[in-house]
């Protein structure tokens, strides 16, 4: 028997990639990327002249399958592998992403009679126009006592499943009708290639308010009465967890592709989920932060435990036969790019590019001159709102501390130090809530870029971080995922924790904390958590009334 | 009998200017700058190896007397006016600004036995190597219960006299006992012209806890017995009001500058306060701002009220017969160019420069494209410190409601406003304390170079803003105290009312507030106020502890 191969599939927001494994070692062994031909929809809907409404944020479908068509092949054809001696394919999804499809599968907005209407197309995560049934949800939620809520950080998101169908109800009950299935997007690509429907835990139990169970028809009849068994009649109740093979590929698919008919596909996941495995990770007690523009943390824990402010807690979520808590940052990367946008000053552009490094790398290296706690300067990283741990996309930014002698470089390490604050502060309400975190494992852009970040998160969280090896963690852990639907019958393994023994790999080197440091961090953490609580928790609330204000303004200003 | 003029003498931090004035309009005929040759003296004494410790500033007392001796001629000659035509001379200084002299005036440092004492030489406003002294001095106050603390809200400077002259006394005892007097500059000055040494009120009540009286023996004693009788022994206990006819030009200085002997010299004055008439204002409840890096703030009223953070209140302070008010921002001007200077991206340069603005004119042209309130951005002007009305140097800046998308001109509003509410404040706690103000005046380089940051002042305030015509109105303050001097005898004024009727003018354009932007300035000043509370009087001492740090690692570090 030869060297035995699984495919990842990683359909992202603005393209989809294709990693062609090595089962034995997951030597990464040719990658291909397709962008979407029509990318983010948000102005108006591709060969018609129907406008788009602000926040909305669609996708066409048939890109999903022209990106795997594209790719798959490429990956073969650059290594030469041939389609036989690959056992498996995983595939993740951002989510929720969703649509509405007939009985065959097929999504309303590819047929004619629908393709004019917005709401038959797919939903991208980041379609925010559903905010009136979020809070709608909320509120019926809040009223009943509904206790899903408090798993959910309080409050159920416009961009999850819920409000999205919802507003599908509201706004085009024809389509609503029609559809035989509101199903995710990382489901519905498992059913394009296998034929069936399996809806994976992950989604269902972080997105669509699932837990061994949806909620009960009472409370979706107390929103709408038509909404009343929108999960008996629009969607599967059958949950699978990672990892389980959903079916054989399809012949029709599998020609196209170069693979073989049959071939195990696997359940779907979520991008930062299936990165979880792929940084070695398959207990509990590890922490995986998966860093880029924004920070997704995820852990496994024996036990179920309901800690304020997480994202949710899904049995099976993660990994199965854990209970997988994620929590996130909204912004870090993002942070830092906006501060080297909008406050990096000529002259340090000027020294960055005589130096021959980029901004970021500049103000890095100035920053690391400096001790801890020696500029007098603290942020608040909320320039996008806190997710985690207070759920509330109303709070700002906030840095203090600044005199007239205050330079970039303090500024922007304290904008560094705000971000490892809040991942400490997850940890700490991960741990106060009986999750231990013992080691933090990192993967994603960041680490690779801003060395000097991680080793300031090591120092601030007093824990090591270990580093994924891969430059494509999230590609890599969906094709773990297809290495593990195949089995051992098939070459690959019987389960994850095989899989991530043989196939996932951390860097040699770690960030292991400064003693010294984190006893001055603990001092600059107190600052930060007791601003935190004063402007987070409702003690002040300039940040709300300062939104308030703007809104007025601009509402007015229409 | 022709036109008669009036010369302005204004002793800056860096050179003197000299204005010649005509009389009867107040006309500004001719000027001249004559920069210190030795400067602000801070590494070692000119003319020998002595170094200077941490935070002196001194300065030769020659380049006083050879910047005037430069000036005065430069102007008469630029004018082809005719000496015997001055009538008056007036002058001002920094403060406080002090020197050990002997009996006959000479200055110690000028003897060569003391030449190489650094306590020999004038001890500049800025020199900040008094605080051991400054903090003997408020502890010892705070102890014996001394009524003086709260007129100088709570603290003295070390920026003042008696640090500075405890400063002598204690690390160069022998030129305490060798001084005749210990002088304020601004005293010296007139000394030398006219030979009399008549103490001004303004610097002895601002700089020297006077207020009808020094404080008692008692008092000196507990800091030092040596002390005891410093009032009586080092310095004059006559004390004259502004505008008051100091004595007549010695004849030797007569000659060297072209100007005829017994020309009348006025009592010496500081730069803020004489600038007061000069833009027009001489009697009560109309509030002058000089605007420039720092802002100070001048107000007359009839009567003497003690208000919570003042820079002091004293008796004919400011001008004769009123009971003058002190306040101030310690940074302004200088936040906005620590802003360009440190925060301003290349784009922002750019775009300045393809428009051929600077980059606070692009900033302030963006800024003002935005409605009040709309950016959702607000900041505590605390860069320096806060001098009023909390007195507390270790405050610093603040900055919040920053997002993603927040841009700099949004950030430099919200800094170009909290300056504003910082003199609502100040305005505010006057009017509280008894102190009405009903208009303000500006004058200085900011209301030239940023009248967008004019119209803020007036709307914030909701007070019209008139402006000062002269662009010197500090030296043309002087002369006008020179022309009082004089008398109508010589074709003078009898008081400052009637010189400033004839002497000052104002804009024509004044900055009147918009209703509709007070009302929502309104609403964020709230805000500012909350958060000023809560960060300056001690609800969250998150500025303290982080500059606590801040000196606890550069201690270490050193």
């Amino acid at each position: 028997m030869g060297r035995k191969y699984v495919i990842g599939l990683d359909f992202g927001t603005e393209s989809a990639r294709a990693l062609l494994v090595a089962v034995d070692n997951g030597e990464e062994v040719a990658t291909a990327v397709q962008p979407y031909p029509d990318g983010v929809i948000d102005v108006e809907l591709p060969g018609s002249c129907v406008k788009l409404e602000p926040d909305w944020a669609v996708q066409n479908p048939r890109d999903y399958l022209y990106a795997l068509e594209q790719t798959i092949p490429k990956v073969l054809e650059e290594s030469g592998v041939s389609g036989e001696d690959v056992i498996g394919i995983g595939t993740d999804f951002t989510a929720c992403t969703m649509l509405p499809i007939d009985k065959a599968g097929m999504p309303l907005c590819m047929k004619p009679e629908f393709a004019d209407n917005p709401h038959a197309w797919v939903k991208l995560w980041k379609h925010h126009a559903a905010q009136p049934e979020a809070d709608r949800i909320n509120a019926v939620a809040a009223e009943r006592g509904e206790e899903f809520l408090a798993r959910y950080g309080g409050k159920i998101s416009s961009e999850w499943f819920f409000p999205k169908a919802l507003q599908i109800l509201d706004e085009a009950p024809e389509i609503y009708e029609t559809a035989d299935r509101l199903i995710e997007a990382g489901d519905w690509i498992v059913l394009q290639l296998c034929g069936e429907e399996k809806r994976n835990a992950c989604v269902a139990g972080y997105k669509a308010i699932w837990d061994e169970g949806y909620p009960g028809t009472g409370f979706f009849k107390a929103l709408d009465p038509r909404f009343e068994n929108v999960v008996a009649e629009r969607l599967s109740e059958d949950i699978y967890p990672a990892g389980v093979k959903a079916g054989g590929l399809l012949p029709e698919i599998a020609r196209k592709v170069g693979l073989t008919p049959g071939t195990a596909v696997a359940t779907g996941g979520v991008d930062a989920h299936v990165a979880v495995p792929a940084a070695t990770v398959s207990d509990e007690g590890k922490m995986v932060m998966i860093m880029g523009t924004s920070v997704c943390h995820m852990v496994c824990g024996r036990e179920k435990k309901v800690i304020e402010g997480m994202c949710g807690v899904v049995k099976d979520g993660i990994l199965p036969n854990y209970y997988g808590f994620e929590a996130g940052q909204t912004a870090v990367g993002d942070i830092f790019a906006w501060f080297v946008d909008q406050c990096a000053p000529a002259w340090v552009a000027e020294k960055a590019a005589a130096q021959g490094v980029n901004i970021h790398q500049y103000l890095s290296a100035e920053a690391a001159k400096l001790e801890v706690g020696e500029s007098g300067v603290l942020a608040l990283d909320w320039w996008n709102g806190n997710r985690s741990i207070l759920v509330d996309a109303d709070l700002t930014g906030l840095m203090l501390g600044m005199t007239l002698t205050t330079t970039p470089a303090e500024m922007y390490r304290a904008l560094l130090e705000s971000t490892a604050f809040g991942t400490y502060k997850i940890i700490k309400q991960l741990e106060e809530g009986g999750v231990p975190i013992t080691e933090l494992y990192a993967c994603g852009g960041l680490p690779v870029k801003n060395p000097f970040l991680m080793q300031i998160f090591a120092d601030a969280t007093n824990r090591e971080i270990k580093v994924s090896a891969s430059d494509q963690t999230v590609a890599l852990g969906s094709a773990m995922w297809g290495a593990v639907a195949a089995g051992t019958a098939a070459g690959g393994y019987d389960n994850i924790t095989d899989a991530a023994a043989s196939m996932a790999r951390l860097r040699d080197e770690s960030f292991k904390p400064n003693r010294e440091n984190h006893a001055m961090y603990e001092k600059l953490f107190a600052e930060y958590e007791r601003l935190h609580d004063l402007f987070g928790r409702g003690a002040d609330d300039v940040m709300k009334n300062l939104k308030e204000i703007k809104l007025a303004v601009r509402g007015t200003g229409e």
